[in-house]
């Protein structure tokens, strides 16, 4: 992933999809000190740098310099075609660590403090007192030893949760995980079975699809299974089977295989589960412009940003 | 506080409560070298040493060297009648800091994301994304900053929530705080105004009764109150007229001045309020075992225990 050249770069125009907020648009204007294209663009005749969700077929053209992702999750716009050759992806992540890691600990902490429990027992005028259990001590395993699943790490961390990081390369142990194992190895098998939660930040490739399937999930003793990563990254017809057989305990779903889950959809009765439509890591406005402002900055010096996307292995 | 003597000490019998369970009184007899006296004991001759809930009235005798509670509140202890003078009295503390930290931050995290609504949603079989708040760069203003409260605001923290505690007494900033403000003064106003979590780590005490007045909770604006306290704090009349005029944004009340509550008593009514029956800090038997045995320690080496309570401050 090289930076675009700083000629083309100078010259490029400035589209985006409609979907950004104006008041983004304006920040992307004075970041890039140009004005921002039609709405509807068809291809330019020369260099552009685009902003936004998707990628329309007009714009898969080799004048696409630059790609800024709205978005963290890149593999719906790799997936849709061939990506256009030496164009730079990058992405926004902005605070997605930080939203996805209090997501997964408030579900966590919710369930050691039976927060639903209570919140119906309320409900019915019932005073009864419920055990609670302390999350210290126990064990997570997490998926995805990225920026996400350090972020999650860390903060399972902060509350004295023992943390088994799961990644797919060796490499040094990142902040937030206590250990780190490999994908597929006897390490792996062994810290699902001590898991007390599971909780996946995985992106999704054709490395990690239905990577959660029925072996992986017999491995669980007993582990509440989060997913904040992408949904067709799990066999669902496993995850079914582990929940009744309790292998798994419960399930806390922010992502689905097929999303919008419409209301006939069987995965709403997967027992002692909880579906979030979604809601993890909602990327803010402020939060494209902040990561489109550092990319910038970093291809104006030459380098690649932090945030570029390698389109070949997708993440 | 003085320790009790070594002779008298030696000589005293161990009595326990019949709330204790048998497997605490077994490891109790281990601790003193001593078997633990009848069930229901009546006034022994000589000293003795108590290990319960409630001090019965027929023990209330000079023969008392030393009373240890069960639980880590004693306001009821000591307001049934006065102390016997020169008693020992210490209290289970154990890991209750942490429980009552757990408990607080789970229902903070619960109201970033939406925790009852997605659940609520859920049931319906409906997608819907909600939007979640970051805890991260918020504002809680803690109540109490003795073991209890500095525990809560050292996860509070952890999740960068900035933390505020209001002491009665000035002294230094404990761990788990960014400030330390006392009671009353017009720093104290400024922090309620500013808060979006009031946490109060209140003991019961002459002091403290109704504490939560309506000039206090007329100084927030939108503050979520959590009661991880004692209820006797709050003055509950104007705590509902605060939640009616959105001084307080919501409640969550582990504890209330008439426990437990009725069904028909008005506080279930209270709106945005969940009310959780007195569930945040249950000590457990291994707590008990482990704070008397460290007692045990420091008297048998003359110190007075960290777990003692002054008895004319009431803790």
């Amino acid at each position: 992933m090289k930076p675009p050249l700083p000629g083309p770069l100078a010259r490029a125009r400035l589209l985006t999809s409609p979907s950004v907020a104006p008041a983004v648009v304006h920040e992307l204007e004075r970041i890039t000190g140009r004005p921002a294209g039609p709405e509807h663009p068809t291809a330019p005749d020369g260099p552009f740098v685009y902003v936004g969700d998707v990628l329309p077929e007009a714009l898969r053209t080799p004048g696409l310099l630059w790609f800024h992702s709205v978005n963290a999750g890149t593999d719906a716009l790799l997936a849709a075609g061939p990506w256009p050759e030496g164009a730079l992806l990058t992405r926004t992540v902005g605070r997605m660590g930080e939203r996805i890691a209090q997501y997964t600990l408030a579900w966590v902490l919710a369930e050691c403090q039976s927060v639903p429990e209570h919140t119906a027992q309320h409900s019915r005028s019932e005073w009864r007192r419920l055990p609670s259990e302390l999350a210290a001590g126990r064990t997570a395993v997490v998926h995805g030893t990225g920026r996400i699943g350090a972020a999650v790490g860390s903060l399972l961390r902060a509350c004295s949760v023992r943390t088994v990081g799961v990644g797919r390369t060796p490499r040094a142990v990142p902040a937030g995980f206590d250990r780190v194992v490999l994908a597929g190895s006897d390490e792996e098998t062994a810290a699902l079975a001590e898991a007390r939660w599971v909780v996946s930040a995985l992106p999704l490739t054709g490395a990690t699809e239905r990577f959660f399937d029925a072996a992986r999930f017999a491995a669980m003793e007993g582990a509440t299974f989060i997913n904040v990563g992408r949904g067709a990254t799990v066999d669902m017809a496993a995850l079914e089977a582990a929940l009744h057989s309790g292998a798994v305990r419960r399930a806390v779903l922010d992502v689905l295989p097929d999303e919008p889950a419409e209301p006939g959809d069987p995965v709403w009765r997967l027992p002692r589960t909880v579906i979030t439509s979604h809601s993890a890591g909602i990327t803010a406005d402020e939060d494209v412009v902040a990561d489109f402002e550092a990319c910038w900055e970093a291809v104006g010096e030459g380098r690649t940003p932090a945030l570029a996307v390698d389109t070949g292995r997708g993440y």
